[in-house]
């Protein structure tokens, strides 16, 4: 495909920038009317998008590809690709972007993120959880929900060559329902699984949304109680605490939807239409109130029930909900009550706030549903979780009771970077070797297997270099000390080591170097 | 979907044996000829599979789908899904296999998998390696390549819904390539790079093959000299030393393509064909010697050069190399020479085995090449890479000299398995609670809440449960202390702690507990 532009139009799919499409463009062996060739190229590439005009299209594109939301090394970058592509006159550039929606982790992204799913860990482990793994392609079916959900709706899904229908997963719940129902009575109860995986959604591309990212995920399988809710928040904000982030800044939204069953009952909603009116009841902050009630209206719920739910929604107290609901709503107000008086236990009770406008927009959700957010409300929820305790039973397996949560990696970052809590973090070497005088090398190499079995990080310069270049390179990479192989201290039976943070020199004996 | 077994034909797939598809059919709510839809529900599950008989195709699916080849465990979870199937008379089971020839890691297996990662990272980082992360979905194009290696025929592509052809990547090293150019002069060189990512192929499935497999790659990028390949090999051989593997169980079989490049000119092969000849002559070993001359000869390449190639392959010592190619092998011998000095000085030259006939299947390798292989030869290879200098050429760049390798979590695990090296890994957990009174829940959180604080991992037991259970439970999983809140000790203000190895029990009080 390489060097066939005209024949390959899906090779210029991913063309972010008009300098890039006409350098390649111009580099094509064949002749090509250019005015043609860049609208119909530009309108595959984004076919789908939103945009109306090229030129929106191309920068939605750069901010939403950026690995940290800001777009400015992505961008940097695709100048760079456009500016390298006349120097390379007999083949094709390809097409350094990821794919469409999709991020690169440099090295240093790739710490950043390290640290964040780190931090996840360590939480994770903390709370005795064990860790699991699935696949990211999974069977379309497993996904498959009438719901209406958004997550459904924007399945990244395919046909595989053997005629199966696959996804690459939009989340990861459903994985875990089929690793538990896998096992059987062969699972220990209860189990306490966590994770963090890439999930993935193909969607219209809007402004800051991308078509992956990773979520961490915690769930509890097999205990009914609220206390396995009240463990998962404990969870939460340990994690909020440990990168630095107080209940002053983030509060978690808690309610049940036993809120709304018993409102549906009440109203004699029948219960195969739950997950969906939880599902249109969940837009409420993003369409307008009479839209929703249409939406209602449409699955059959009437007006004096839809009356009902909104104003059940629209309770801030657990007493008000309690008058709202009398008897029906007996057993919400019992969870939330136990769940208040463990988080009091715990210790991070101020953390919550009770909103029974909290119904999440996953179809599966059978209890208490919860969401993480920013006081300042200047972000989307930051995580969100509940209890599921029919999902089993949908895949027409025996239901198990289970609660979790997932948490993204986008806007927590986001918001760390806002509260300026990201932490400035570095390459880790300890010790960079440098030969100087290349008869020397094999001895450096066996000066670097040694303080690498003593555990230290160790860069060897590969090449004959400069000194100013050794030293520069040392400090960039945060080493503590540069390892001299050469000269009148190798005379000497030694090495001269240069320390990164005092610059003082000292010349150590080759027996004594550790 | 769910429900309506005979509308959709994909979600027979799945289908892993016949005990479970009767039981699937018999929930059927459509009648159904049994004959005829077990026939083609297999059909359609294999039909890119060889097996002749419905039988062996189920087999060998159990065998190659289990996560650590054994298929044990696997194959229980396939009779017990089968089993359940009658009790759950309203909803069809969803097939809970991962997508055929794909892995689960349920916690047992996840522990297993970090451990090795944990070396792998470990090693990476001894040698002052960054870390850095591309998307299993890349586009098509960055592995579309003309030399026939089995890598790219096996490709795992899709269509998305924009029309674009991606492909879950089958290697890594298109997307370091991808990366390297997207960065331009903007990237410090030499870059040192590593990353372990799961890789797809979509192959015909066979005995032991699988569609996923980890792989553990590093690279440096902008290192012309052999000390790269040194280095990268110090890096492996210290991988395998840290993890019980010594020189009398793996060697590395090393040479270089410059010997067949050498070759080639002295019998005017055209340099365009030389990736194709390497790709060829890689086979010799699963091929009849007669099948490869063919290839050649079609590809070309006259019986006399034939004859030399396959003349200078069957080397085994560097000096009767060197007979071989006269002047035209000084390159390849200088550079082998090289390397075998620096691997004396790091240590490992007893693991290194000079053997002309490593090639190395990928199309892209252009100078020294390796391999790990098991030296009692049951396995298959265990690690290979080399240099490839024209790599970012072939995308469109400016060439950069490269070299990298690639190693497989799989048949390092097998050879781990047959020597017994495997660790017996735990569930790591210091403490767990258990209420002995529930009115006392919130307190026994306070108390899980400090010692987390307190860096200690506690699995706090949700439910009411008997002692016995407890005890049981924490023995599993592998904590140290059993803390038991409530009865006298509560009422003395402390909390009865029993140490799990020794089977004492003590009475702390609170404000003593860490």
């Amino acid at each position: 495909m390489l060097g066939q532009l005209t024949r390959s139009p899906a090779s210029l799919a991913g063309l972010r920038s008009s300098t890039q499409l006409v350098a390649r463009l111009s580099q094509s062996s064949r002749p090509v009317r250019l005015h043609r060739a860049i609208t119909s190229a530009v309108s595959q590439a984004d076919q789908e998008a939103t945009a109306a005009s090229t030129a929106a299209a191309v920068q939605q594109q750069q901010q939403s590809s950026s690995p940290d939301g800001t777009g400015t090394q992505q961008q940097a970058q695709q100048r760079k690709v456009g500016a390298a592509g006349p120097r390379t006159s007999s083949k094709e550039m390809v097409d350094t972007s990821p794919p469409r929606g999709t991020r690169d982790f440099y090295p240093e992204d790739m710490r950043l993120r390290n640290w964040l799913f780190g931090e996840w860990a360590a939480v994770a482990q903390l709370f005795g959880f064990e860790q699991f793994d699935v696949p990211v392609l999974e069977s379309e079916e497993l996904f498959v929900r009438k719901a209406g959900e958004e997550i459904t709706d924007q399945l990244y899904n395919f046909q595989d060559k053997g005629g199966r229908r696959v996804a690459l997963r939009p989340e990861i719940t459903p994985s875990l329902a089929r690793l538990v129902l896998g096992k059987g009575k062969g699972l220990a109860l209860p189990a306490k699984w966590w994770i963090v995986g890439q999930c993935w959604r193909y969607e219209r591309m809007t402004r800051g949304r991308r078509r992956e990212h990773y979520q961490w995920n915690m769930d509890i399988v097999g205990v009914p109680g609220v206390e396995a809710e009240a463990e998962l928040l404990a969870a939460i904000t340990t994690f909020f605490s440990r990168v630095g982030i107080s209940a002053a800044d983030v509060g978690i939204k808690v309610s049940s939807r036993k809120v709304l069953a018993a409102v549906l009952e009440r109203y004699s909603v029948p219960p195969e239409n739950f997950a969906q009116v939880c599902v249109i009841v969940d837009k409420l902050e993003k369409l307008p109130r009479d839209k929703v009630e249409a939406e209602l209206a449409a699955l059959g719920v009437s007006a004096d029930a839809t009356e009902g739910i909104l104003s059940a929604l629209s309770c801030r107290s657990l007493d008000q909900l309690g008058e709202l609901l009398g008897p029906a709503g007996h057993d919400a107000l019992g969870d939330l009550r136990q769940l208040w008086a463990l988080a009091a236990g715990y210790g991070f009770q101020e953390w919550l706030v009770f909103d029974a406008s909290v119904v999440r927009g996953l179809a599966y959700y059978t209890g208490v549903v919860f969401e993480g957010f920013d006081r300042a409300g200047q972000l989307r929820a930051i995580c969100g979780g509940g209890r599921y305790d029919k999902l089993l039973g949908t895949f027409g397996g025996e239901d198990v009771p289970c609660a979790g949560f997932g948490f993204g990696d986008a806007v927590i970052v986001e918001l760390l970077k806002d509260k300026q809590l990201l932490p400035a973090l570095t390459q880790q070497v300890d010790d960079v070797i440098m030969v100087m005088d290349e008869s020397l090398r094999p001895a450096a190499c066996g000066i670097a297997a040694r303080l690498r079995a003593a555990g230290r990080r160790v860069d060897v310069i590969l090449e004959a270099k400069k000194m100013k270049w050794a030293f520069k390179h040392a400090e960039r990479s945060g080493a503590a000390r540069l390892l001299l192989v050469g000269g009148g201290e190798w005379e000497r039976g030694a090495v001269a080591v240069k320390d990164l943070a005092s610059r003082e020199q000292t010349e150590v004996p080759m027996d004594q170097l550790a």
